[in-house]
């Protein structure tokens, strides 16, 4: 880098006093990332208020080597958004180029800028009839950016899939500046590779997303929520297959969650029921939606489909949300497993995928595996089945000091479980992505081919190495 | 190259005298694309019989700075799998390479071959109570690989999508002879960009497609296919709308036909007799089938959908194919549309997309600015719809010589047919390639920004250029 104090005056003219901070009050809050893993230091914090902006901010940080980190809602699980702590790099909020666009109420889709943030967007679309049919736990913060920079997922996937299946066209700032543009939606082109599929899950490291154009679906005229006890992980995925049969696409979402999970619900809030009077071994939580031109409500077809379940013997007992109110506090349990599991102590976290058929199989061998070889731990496995996506935790044993045990044996946990989904043909990261957190184990368990192959392209893409440094490859 | 000699022998070691060949008996047939429009020569034909065998000659190649020029059933439409007239490459033969695996019926997936065609896959996949989603007229020659390699489209994309929608692994040997693989599908993994996608699409430049895991659905238990006519493109657009609306994804094909392209089938082949006695402006092909999970028969839901649209004025006529072999007759007419359209003379043919939404509106504007910019010439736009993409073919002036034709007049309409298709923020190329045939058109009208990413991804993963050169890029 040359002179940080000349690239700080280019920045300044080009960007206004709005687009450029050097004020630690404004930039500290942004440094560490919201699991609190992960503190950086930076030059200073651009917010750009364009693509045209940004455009001429990143060509003057080519000129003078000046590292990007570009950055969302840092809602991100795997500290992709922040910084090292060299204080070099400059960090780059989106979060001004927040515009909304006009939707397109008959072709279902909207442009909008990289930091509209997910709830944002969500109530826009259903001001016009629409749903944005993406959502997960940080969308109050966040962005359209962020989302497609990690491919992100949630509990919606099932049906509509990760955000990358959402993105109908692009726009892109590339490591010298140049714009890559393909906003306009085309169903079909075969004018060479997709390179919009390219930018989707890069984690920032091969261009910066600036806008996007993003596919719509009608809203959900009629909902029917249900939970359901059953005995083993192999027959909840039965019960997916039934479903799956029974009512094809109207099915919007099936999580799973162990006993533990509604044990720690129970303990730490109290005032949520779970719906089932007895015990089970797992607990589903089946959502089904009225279908876009289906002529039967979801209810109908829902009752007759869990009847059907009753007598294969795929459930143990189940309850059905009577009206909205319980659906939300159905779905309100499920969205609180992850809090109540953080308050029973220290644990390490696992965001895990494997071919959606094996799942149960590995969960059942995981498990025991993990609290037999790591004493006093609790391993919990919860999440979306049908993705063959579970988020893994290993809790640890009572009375452990959460940083020295994260530190020591969690690591050591935490190399044990990727080694067990490699050998399932799994996926170490199936919906957080790569960042920081995990980029030593991909490098330790990714095919070797594909790691080339994505360092040829990002050298390809970004020969100065500026575009989020040490995220990712 | 260092003399070819050497790796001819080096070769033979390693795939034997069934794995090349130097006959030019055997070698010529395969050296003009099925078109017609380019011929091209080889040093030798290589045939590999495995991924290893195939990465053994890459390797080769590269030692010996042989240029690779891979082809599956040579049916493609851009001249993609044929060499330049040099002699310098060596033509690769996927064909051998045609295992299909075993079924997972319960996960809707197989394995296959780079070489296995697709019509024996869509016979296999029956044999199972299973379907491969795409189809296409060269079905009979065309290969999993090459399909894979071009992003083949068809007629069923409007509901399953381009090949790469079908696509859950893939492998492929890198310009290296390292072998990229993938076949282990995972409904979620965000461990960096999709490189997949990298290789969907890329035409042999980036990778050689071995093998693939693919997609499969439920037979089809029972459609309504359905002869409509209408009084304009536009009305047409809206006739799908409702379709969409009234069955959703039950929804599997609609086809366009002008009313020329109707003259020209019974000319052609008088005795396919078009379904609807009166004449109209244009004619629409629907399929509907019977869902995953809807209780309703397609003819109830198809009748009730057909009943609500003559009430809103969105057809002139329709009739209802009675029977399977009736339904067999409808689809007939319009695939026997290419070929009538080859009898009525020499034309220049265009395979283009335009956003869904404004397709009606270039087919009125191009047709009549076509016609009259080349007095004479008949413009005919048929296929696709809800895809966004029709096949636009100007036949030339009755009396015209068919090769100073094409190779005057028709190069000048072709540029202005892509000019139009570029103003309107469409594609040159929707689902044939770039291949040879359009890629000084490409580098015309192609956005300098993306054509310049695809050029630095291509030498990064190819640094010598030798996979497929004089394609694409």
């Amino acid at each position: 880098m040359s002179d940080p104090q000349v690239f700080l005056d280019a920045a300044l003219d080009a960007l206004g006093p709005r687009g450029l901070t050097l004020d630690p009050d404004l930039i500290t809050p942004w440094l560490t990332d919201w699991r609190g893993r992960y503190t950086g230091a930076a030059l200073a914090m651009a917010s750009p208020a364009s693509t045209q902006e940004l455009a001429a901010l990143v060509r003057l940080c080519a000129e003078h080597n000046v590292p990007i980190v570009p950055q969302g809602g840092n809602s991100g699980m795997v500290g992709g958004a922040t910084p090292d702590a060299q204080g070099k790099s400059l960090l780059l909020s989106m979060r001004r180029m927040n515009t909304i666009g006009d939707f397109d109420v008959a072709a279902r889709k909207v442009t909008c800028g990289a930091g509209v943030v997910l709830q944002t967007l969500h109530e826009a679309a259903e001001r016009h009839g629409l749903r944005f049919p993406l959502t997960l736990g940080g969308k109050g913060s966040a962005t359209v950016g962020g989302l497609i920079a990690t491919n992100a997922g949630g509990t919606q996937v099932l049906r509509h899939g990760s955000m990358g299946a959402l993105v109908l066209g692009l726009e892109a700032v590339l490591a010298d500046g140049r714009v890559f543009s393909m906003l306009k939606p085309l169903k079909k082109d075969n004018r060479g590779f997709d390179l919009k599929q390219l930018l989707i899950g890069s984690e920032g490291t091969l261009g910066i997303v600036t806008a996007a154009t993003l596919k719509l679906v009608p809203v959900v005229a009629e909902r029917m929520v249900i939970w359901a006890g059953v005995p083993s992980a192999s027959v909840a995925r039965q019960l997916l297959l039934h479903c799956e049969d029974a009512v094809g696409q109207a099915l919007e979402g099936f999580e799973i969650m162990p006993h533990l999970s509604i044990e720690a619900v129970k303990e730490h809030a109290p005032s949520l029921r779970p719906p089932l009077a007895q015990s089970h071994a797992w607990h589903v939580l089946i959502e089904i939606v009225a279908g876009q031109g289906a002529s039967e409500p979801p209810a109908e077809r829902g009752a007759a489909m869990l009847e059907d379940a009753f007598e294969k013997g795929l459930l143990e007992d189940a309850a059905i949300a009577a009206n909205e109110a319980q659906a939300d506090g159905f779905w309100l349990i499920r969205d609180t497993v992850p809090a109540a599991e953080r308050a029973r102590g220290p644990a390490v976290q696992h965001d895990i995928s494997v071919p959606v058929e094996d799942m149960p199989g590995f969960i059942d061998a995981a498990v025991p595996a993990l609290e037999s070889a790591w004493p006093g731990t609790e391993a919990i496995a919860f999440g979306h089945l049908g993705d063959g996506n579970v988020h893994f935790h290993v809790i640890a044993p009572q009375g452990s000091d959460g940083v020295s045990w994260q530190a020591g044996d969690g690591k050591a946990i935490s190399r044990q479980v990727h080694d067990l989904v490699t050998a399932w043909n799994g996926s170490i990261s199936a919906e957080h992505g790569i960042g920081q957190l995990k980029r030593d184990e991909l490098a330790r368990l990714g095919d070797p081919v594909a790691l080339e192959m994505m360092r040829q392209v990002k050298r390809a893409l970004d020969p100065q190495g500026l575009l989020n440094p040490g995220k990712l490859i």
